[in-house]
């Protein structure tokens, strides 16, 4: 596929961004249509959609799956997962190594679940060694959250090694796969996962307005009774869907309309491995070019995914992140700021509509924005 | 204002429903762009909402009101208020007349918050004699809910009434405006309402994806460590919105751009009393061709609103509602079924973009309808 941003919304900045992200036209012209929420073209979109993501994910209904939308940002379907599948009298484990597993440990003691975590520098890697020695130290727990790519370095966690521990102390496994799923391969079954959620304006190129859960129909049905909130009920959400098609609450109907669309331009580029070859160059281009003009990236590349890269400030008295960041927003280019609390960091989204062309044309911004600052690098 | 739902959108259905609406072609078209979260014209634009949500309740930020917004269909914003505006020891006392006073008693029970309800036939209006007998009676209860519109049938509660005994024995009142807040004026100060919620797809014509709240500035404040929910928490989004103008979680950046248009044809259409003429003269010619094809209301006028009306079932033996309903949205038209348990009953709603002539083109398909299935009406 060729393309970019840049051509396809004259005019418009381009996100280089962990989501909302840059979408192509076409995706946004599917929002064009009100269609009535019991409408069958809309029930169909959810149907077809329901079941894409089910093959996007490399599972089915028949090998026992099941796919369900929730309306609201990717946190809510996180707290959805998270509030519907632990028991009443469960324990939950959450791995952090960022901002993102903070945040699930955060929503699970809000709503009151025992809670444990498992800590590690956003630098490193979740060890699942340590997971099994929690486990085997701790037989109240439950359930087990990890984050697949923690958008707050970009990292990308081993969730099939965790998932091993994790089914052989028989726990319900939760991967949130908000920024990777779609564009990084991997395997459900392997890695042992129960629920995943991700969201429609991350990899899979939607706009914002709902999230998404893949779930074993057993382990959700195992739920009945659990959930804390009557919006957030992950396995009556799912029932509803069922039962008519229908959602039990009214739908972000036009985003939906997106979404579909959006699947289907994913299939055209090639599906995830497809889409995860651009991502891939899209990252190749932007290391390269911003190590040449002495920017250095946080993780040691090993960690590092193709989402999204934190680098660090550069050592130079000039250089103001507020200042860097303003001057590539007047030139069309809106980066991320750091959420790195140790280190001084920016970070650069290469997921969403985005092409080597557009990657070169941040480089090229970038580059003029260190000039006009009078910041010189030295590969810090 | 002139126009026709169908000349706007061409050979699209018209949806004569609760919501999602028919919106205008200038709204949909708000949502041709994508902007950052952090994108100095959208938080432009969050706050802009924000500030004209306030207008077209009458209040403004001086007086101590705020709005705030909330991911989610209207049920998200409802849960929102009664997760995060209940103390950890209070009671509600939700007055129910219809679906949806018995969603926010489920809300609340799930939530785990001791309830207590005052019920009525969903034919009737609540009485704030009733209401002032059982705070009196009851000394536990901290917060009354009612709602506005009662959407079931389209019924309008006497919310200042309700407002006046509440605000006697000093409690909390939240009104669910869902269906009204932008068509039915009412004056928030002399209503006494501390919590108000609507939706951004009801009559303020946008499309859905999120909802708000007009919150008394005291009130919210006062409610700081109660919230439930971490997605939900009314208070935590609030500070969230005041300290940089951003979301707290990735707002539905589309649904809101297409709201900000919407406000703008709001007011260009005289605002709230604008807009009530417009849907008042569709109920008036609504009712009149139904009444004259012999189709009865199943509300006295007296307590009918103007933005849905519930019909009831011809008795005729070959009017089947799902037959009826198909044939009609063969013909274009999307209409609703009833929501009220003890009778059978079809709805009609008449917000959203629609005119005179929208429901002149409805008056017509249902006389073909009713033809094609030789149904006889006799004002049964």
């Amino acid at each position: 596929m060729t393309g970019s941003a840049q051509t396809s919304s004259a005019k418009e900045k381009i996100l280089f961004t962990p989501g909302p992200l840059t979408t192509s036209r076409t995706v946004k012209q599917a929002m064009l249509r009100d269609l009535g929420s019991r409408d069958i073209t809309f029930i169909q979109a959810v149907h077809n959609i329901r079941s894409t993501l089910l093959a996007v994910a490399g599972v089915s209904r028949e090998t026992g799956y099941e796919a369900v939308l929730m309306q609201g940002s990717g946190t809510f379907g996180i707290e959805s997962v998270i509030g519907s599948t632990v028991p009443p009298e469960g324990k939950l484990l959450v791995i952090i190594n960022g901002a993102y597993g903070d945040r699930i440990a955060r929503i699970a003691r809000v709503l009151k679940i025992d809670t444990t975590t498992l800590e590690y520098p956003t630098s490193a890697r979740p060890a699942a060694t340590d997971v099994d020695r929690m486990l085997t130290e701790d037989q109240a727990i439950t359930n087990v959250a990890v984050v697949h790519c923690e958008t707050t370095t970009g990292i990308i966690n081993p969730i099939e090694e965790i998932g091993q521990a994790v089914k052989q102390h028989e726990k319900a496994y939760f991967v949130d796969s908000m920024s990777a799923f779609g564009a990084v391969a991997f395997d459900m079954e392997k890695c042992e996962i129960d629920f995943m959620v991700s969201s429609a304006n991350k990899c899979l190129e939607g706009v914002p307005g709902f999230s998404f859960a893949i779930c074993r129909r057993d382990s959700l049905q195992a739920t009945e009774g659990w959930a804390r909130s009557v919006s957030l009920d992950l396995l009556a959400q799912w029932q509803g869907l069922e039962a008519n098609g229908q959602f039990r609450f009214t739908p972000p109907t036009h985003a939906i309309l997106a979404f579909e669309q959006a699947l289907k331009e994913l299939e055209a580029e090639g599906g995830v491995d497809g889409r995860a070859v651009r991502y891939r160059d899209n990252y190749e281009v932007l290391v390269t070019g911003m190590r040449e003009m002495g920017f250095v990236e946080y993780l040691a590349p090993e960690l590092q995914g193709a989402i999204i890269t934190a680098f660090r400030y550069p050592r130079h008295p000039r250089f103001q992140f507020d200042d860097f960041y303003m001057r590539l927003n007047d030139k069309g280019f809106v980066i991320y700021p750091g959420k790195v609390s140790s280190s001084d960091c920016f970070r650069i989204g290469n997921i969403g509509h985005l092409f080597e062309s557009d990657i070169r044309a941040l480089l090229v911004a970038i580059r003029a924005t260190i000039d006009e600052m009078e910041v010189t690098l030295s590969g810090n």
